[in-house]
Formats: structure tokens, C-alpha cells, sequence
């Protein structure tokens, strides 16, 4: 089966499953349960240990990870599965390009698109963040390269962030810089790890931070030498499993739960908000300067 | 009469008296003014200085000041007795037993009890919380020792907190260490203080800060050595005592206000939802493990 | 024509244009575009600059720039034009007289007034918060002095502070040392600003902050030696100028809009309460007693 033939069934599957299981009893392990262990897929790759109940997801779309629906897809398929898992308690996010960790939605979802297909992008979008957000497991962003935009939400969404200590790397919600907007959600979730003064300032200037920088408004928690990523990450999840789990994700719920709800009940309006947005003539033409730069860039 | 007769009177007249009077005219001072100052019982000692209209509320209940149907009881019938008088204007509460300020909600008071018991003893706990923030009074919580779950609520409930300088002691929401999971109010009332993002981890984690991360953090808003800090909490009381006590009360209700709301207007769930969790099966057994785990400490 | 008789006239017109016109189309610039460039008024004086899009408000109402009705329709005045004006991209708001931001509100228009008179002020005050803190320019405060109480407000309702490092200068909510209170809205930008905590406790003590103090806990963004505060201002603007206008201005909106609309859906009910406090005896002696300790220190 290709790719797309695959992304198109688990879209599928997709609406049957629970979008945020939060609270609720898990569904017990269905399709997947038979793959269950180091699956491997053309944008993800997935590595689970049974034994310390951690996953480590690496990222492998090149160049950059960009969240195109493709990717998207494939994340929250893999997520899912994870989920489902009673024996995965906690997840590790990183990246297998080199120097980026993800570089955020992927432009050419947005540009010269129909509406329809800007809508599906668009729920493709939410459905990364309330998995992610909502997850009942440890998730700790492994930040090994710049993490703009989407990449940095990805790595907010997570409950604990470690970048790699170079100075080149950076990440923020840089939309306005594109012309483009952070939707509420992505604000909702930067103020809620640095506050408001400093999500409104980094919104509105669209700025991007170098690791100290990122330290020190709290947009990240940690730093470390690049190639001791994994292994900080590591150590942290076993603090973070020392804590009893039911416990552990009833205050997670408790924290997120409200920021979680707004969106939910706002879905429908949210995509039509993006969408109405995103094909206006004028950010088209934005966005055709922004590719033209990049194509530039590349030459 | 005996303190059980004692307790059981007041607390029925306890009901009788506006849970929080915020806002409304102060009662006139109606049975406890005969018997005003320095008033002396097992649990709770008060001195009250008429000349600076301060009182300073001494625990005294061996060994680790824990929070008891009892002494919650005792502890909001000494509160409302000085809401009531005009005369008393500043509260500080510090502990007279050694190395520990209080050690949180009686373990006793959630093992083995009946729901109806256990549906009284949270009632008081949301009193305890209910009376404290909403005080009109300057509050200082003056932390002479450790001061873990409960006892850092009643801690954070205060307009400001001095803890002594003694690296051993440590404070903060650390139920999920015990498998429990702090409530919302306690979760709002840390966020008041600290922000979301530190809440978030704190009560994920479980965390108890020493005195020095506490400050950094801003869970304490100063540090002094042991010996001073009755001292310490005089002085500062004495530059809130400056304000004019009609503006600073409407200012503290204004900012307070609307988490005292949440509670108010869902109490009856709050208690309900307590009494669910904490009777499971599988809380009650996390709860025996650590009682055992207390009872060897001691052998 | 008399200012007085200006002032009624415009203040008539006020009424005719939107009181906050953010996420609207802006009006065509009507009655004001003749006399677009460099109004000077009494109280207020504007340079506008359209190569660069940028204004400069210059508060010049001797001796402290306090916010009297006249002052405040004025200010508005000069706002709007410039809102209106599509070619003004940017506002620096800084002050003229030595020493001296704005002292706030002027206690003139509260002590001794009528209930009418003093509603009118009210919102008179309500629109110039409205106006700045929901206005679509880029706003920097350049606080070249003192900038107590309403001077503060006014300085935090722009989106980014610049203060003279001069240690005599302060700056704070210091409402309650008068006796009176700090209204919602002002906690709210507050709030927003330097997060609940530090607002409680400023706002119950009345706390004026001097530079350092105020950078510290981010009630200022940037400390600058006095005589450089506007080329510092100018070069801040450059950076706020280079990002697309339209999703600058959607995000602001997007920061501001839920404070904006409690304020805008409690209006009346806010005047009612401000005439109701502010006209009691009780009050009304505060002020007088202010008034006269004022007067002592003229002579």
C-alpha cells in the first residue's frame, strides 16, 4: 500500500477513534495492537521500549519536518497508537534532520490551495495539538534544532522541553513575520508556559529565540549540549515515571482542560476562520513572496 | 466542656455565621467577645495586641500541626472570632512546633472513614481555605518549618509569606507523590501566586521546594533566619498596616474575588467529587501503603 | 475660540466616531485630515512624521500632566486623528513638563464635583484606555518622569515602556494610599502585564516602583539614561515597524480583546460604581485631606 493510499485509511480510521480519550477510559488496543512495537513509517519512527514504558518518536520528513497534512496524519496515527498503549507511559519527541527540529506547517499545505483542502490541513492541525496537549502521557520535547511556528507549538504542547545549547538554533511562534496569525490556541498555549506580557510582545514582533533567550522567558526548561539530547530527555522521564500515573494525569487534565475545551467547542469556527483567512488574495501574495525567498535561499 | 462538645457547638454555629463576609458589613462582634483576647485552646494559641491590632495565631497541635477535622474546626472558630473584632486588623499564623509549619490534610481523617465523615472533613477543609483568602484582614504566614500540601494552601492563602532560611525545609502541593491529586482551588490559588506553567509542573511533579527555590519561583516572598521571623513578619505587617484598610480590603476581594466564586458555586461538587475519589479501593490502599511507610519512620 | 469652548466642541464630536474602531474598517478620515500635520493644543502637542508613519505625543499641561476632563478630551482627540490616519503606523507617547510623566488622574475632577460631573469624567477616563489599549498603531510609552496612578495606567496600555533611568522617578497602581481603589480594568492591564501575583500585592500596598524595580518585575520593558529616551523609543519603533501591519494588529486584538470587552460590556455599571464610591463623605475627606497636604508641600 503507498503512502498516500495509507494516510488515506487511517485518516479514515482516524474519525472513528476518541480525538482526545482524556478522562475517559481507554478503548482498548484495537488495529494497531499487532504492529505495536518499532514501527517504522516514511515520516515517523517510532522506537518503544517495553521495559522502561518510554517511546522516542523521531521525526524524519526531510529537509525540515514540515507538518504537511502527510505528516500530520502520520504523527497523530502514531500518537494514537502510543495512546492506546496501557504499556507506554511516556513519549520523547525528536528530530532526525539535521539542525531542525520542525519548521512548522508546511507553506505549501496554505498556498494555491482549494478551501476544502485548506479546511482538512487545517483540522489536521488541531487534531496534532489536542492529541498532544491532552495526552495522558509524559511527553517531553527533545528540541534539537529550530523549532519555528508549528515546531515550537509541537514542542509547547509537550510537558517538558530540553533544547540543545546552540546558539544558531531558535523557535517561536513567529507567524506575524509571514503576515500570517497565531490562531488562539497556539496563544492559549505559549501564555500558559510564559504568560501573557511575554506572549503578547513574542506574538506581535514574531520573535524568535536563541536557547538563552528561550531559558530564560521560560519558553523551554532545560539546555544541554546537543549530543547529550536524548540522554537528558531520558533522565528526566524517569524522574517524571517516578510519579503514580492516575494521579499524575488527572492534574494534567485539571491544567489543560480549559485551554483544551476552548478549542473544541470552537472547532468548526476555527477552520472556517483559517480558511477565510488563508485564501484571501493578499496573504496568497504573501505567502508566494515568502516561497520566493525560500527558493532563493536554496539557489 | 470537653474540646469534642466544644468543637461540636461551634461548628453548628459556625453555620450560622456568613462563610464569608467579604464585602458585606462586618457583624458586630456577638459571642466570642467576652472571652476576646488571648483566648487559649488545645490546638490553636492566639495573641492578640489590641494596641497594633495585630493577633498572631500560634499551632500548636503535636507533632506536625496536620489538619484534622478538629483543628480545621478550631482553626476557623479563632479566624472568625478575629474577623468579627474591628479592633484586630493583621493576622500572622506560624507554628510552635519544631521544624514544621503544618504538615498538610490528616492522612487519618481519609483512611478507613465513612463518605458522610469524609464529606464533613472536605467541608472543612473548603472553610479553612474559604475564611483565609477571603480574610478583610493583613494575612502573613510567618513558615517556621516544612510546610507540605495543606499546610503550603493555608500558606498560600496568606496576602504574604516569610519562611525561615533553613535549607531542610521544604514547601508545596506535593499530592501526587501520594497518588491524590490537589483541587482545583488548591491549583488555583498556587497559579495566583506562581503563575500557570510553574503550577503545572509543580503539582505534576509533586514538587517541594527548599526555602531558596520557593523564593525564586515566588511561592515564599522572603527568606530570614529562623530565630527572626516573627520578627520579620512584624515589620512587614506593620508597612501593610499603613494602608487604609476600606481600599486594601476592596482591592484584595477585587483580585480574589473570582476564585473564591468558583468554589462557592461549586461546593457541593467539590465535596461530592472528594468523597468519590478519595473512598476508591485503589486510593484507600495508596494511602494505607503510606501510613505504614509513616508508622516505620518512626519505629 | 476658548479651550473651553474647543474642548465642549469636540467633545460633542466624540460622540459621532467610534469609540474603538479595532477590527472594523477605519473610517475615512473626515473632519480632522485639514489639519492633519503638528496640531498643537493647549495640553496636548503631536509631530507627526509621514515618512517614517510615526507620532509623537507630547502630554505639555503644566505642571504634572494630570488627567482632567479637558486634558483627556484632548488626548482622545489627538488619538483618534491620528487613528484614523492611515499613514500613521506608529504613536511615541512622552511628556513635556520637568520630572514628570503624568501624575494621573486629576483629583480636582473627583473632590467636590457633582455625581453628573464626576460620570462624566469617568468616561471620560474609560475612553482613553479604550482607545490606547485597543488601538491598531504600534504605542510606546517614553516615561520621562513620575508616573503614578493614571500615568501608570497610560503607560501600560501601550505595547511597549521605555522609562528614564533616574532613581527618583517611580511609577506604580498606587490607588490605595489615597484610600481608593485601583477599578477591574486597571488590574486587568495590570495583570496582564505583570501577572497576578505581583499585581495583589502592588495594588494592596499602593506600590510605586523606581526604574530598577519596575524592570524587574516588568511593569517597564527597557531602562534608558533620560536624554536618550526618545532616539531609544524611535529605535525600538523601527523594529515594530518592519512587521505586516495587518497581522501585527489581528494579534494585538487577539491579546487584548477579552480585557477590552469586560470594560466595554460593564461600562455604565463601571461609572455607576466609580460615582457611587467616590461621592461619599468618607471619600470625599481622604481626597480633601490629600488636597491639603498637597497644597502644604506648594508652599
Amino acid at each position: 500500500m503507498s503512502l498516500r493510499a495509507a494516510t488515506r485509511v487511517t485518516r479514515g480510521l482516524s474519525g472513528l477513534l476518541p480525538c482526545w480519550g482524556h478522562g475517559q477510559a481507554r478503548a482498548p488496543p484495537l488495529l494497531f495492537c499487532q504492529q505495536r512495537n518499532n514501527s517504522t513509517s516514511p515520516k515517523i519512527r517510532v522506537e518503544f521500549n517495553p521495559t522502561s514504558g518510554v517511546a522516542v518518536m523521531h521525526m524524519q520528513s526531510p529537509p525540515v519536518n514540515s507538518l504537511s497534512l502527510d505528516f500530520l496524519t502520520e504523527f497523530c496515527i502514531g500518537l494514537e497508537k502510543l495512546e492506546m498503549d496501557k504499556g507506554c507511559r511516556g513519549l520523547i519527541i525528536t528530530s532526525s534532520q539535521p539542525k531542525v527540529f520542525s519548521a512548522g506547517l508546511d507553506i505549501l499545505e496554505m498556498y494555491g490551495r482549494s478551501p476544502e483542502r485548506c479546511g482538512e490541513f487545517w483540522k489536521a492541525v488541531q487534531e496534532m495539538w489536542l492529541k498532544l496537549y491532552g495526552s495522558d502521557m509524559i511527553t517531553i520535547a527533545a528540541i534539537n534544532g529550530s523549532s519555528p511556528a508549528g515546531g515550537c507549538l509541537m514542542a509547547l504542547t509537550c510537558d517538558y522541553r530540553i533544547m540543545a545549547d546552540q546558539p544558531r538554533y531558535t523557535i517561536g511562534l513567529n507567524e506575524t513575520l509571514l503576515g500570517i496569525v497565531a490562531p488562539f490556541w497556539f496563544k492559549d498555549t505559549m501564555a500558559n508556559t510564559v504568560g501573557h506580557r511575554t506572549t503578547e510582545m513574542a506574538l506581535q514582533l514574531g520573535l524568535l529565540y536563541n536557547p538563552s533567550e528561550a531559558l530564560k522567558v521560560g519558553l523551554v526548561d532545560q539546555l544541554v549540549p546537543e549530543d547529550q539530547i536524548l540522554s537528558a530527555a531520558t533522565q528526566t522521564m524517569t524522574k517524571w515515571l517516578a510519579i503514580p500515573d492516575h494521579a499524575r494525569q488527572i492534574t494534567k487534565s485539571m491544567m489543560r482542560k480549559p485551554t483544551i475545551d476552548r478549542l473544541t467547542s470552537n472547532r468548526e469556527a476555527d477552520i472556517q476562520n483559517f480558511v477565510n483567512f488563508i485564501t484571501k488574495d493578499s496573504i496568497q501574495k504573501s505567502l508566494r513572496a515568502y516561497l520566493e525567498i525560500l527558493k532563493k535561499k536554496k539557489t
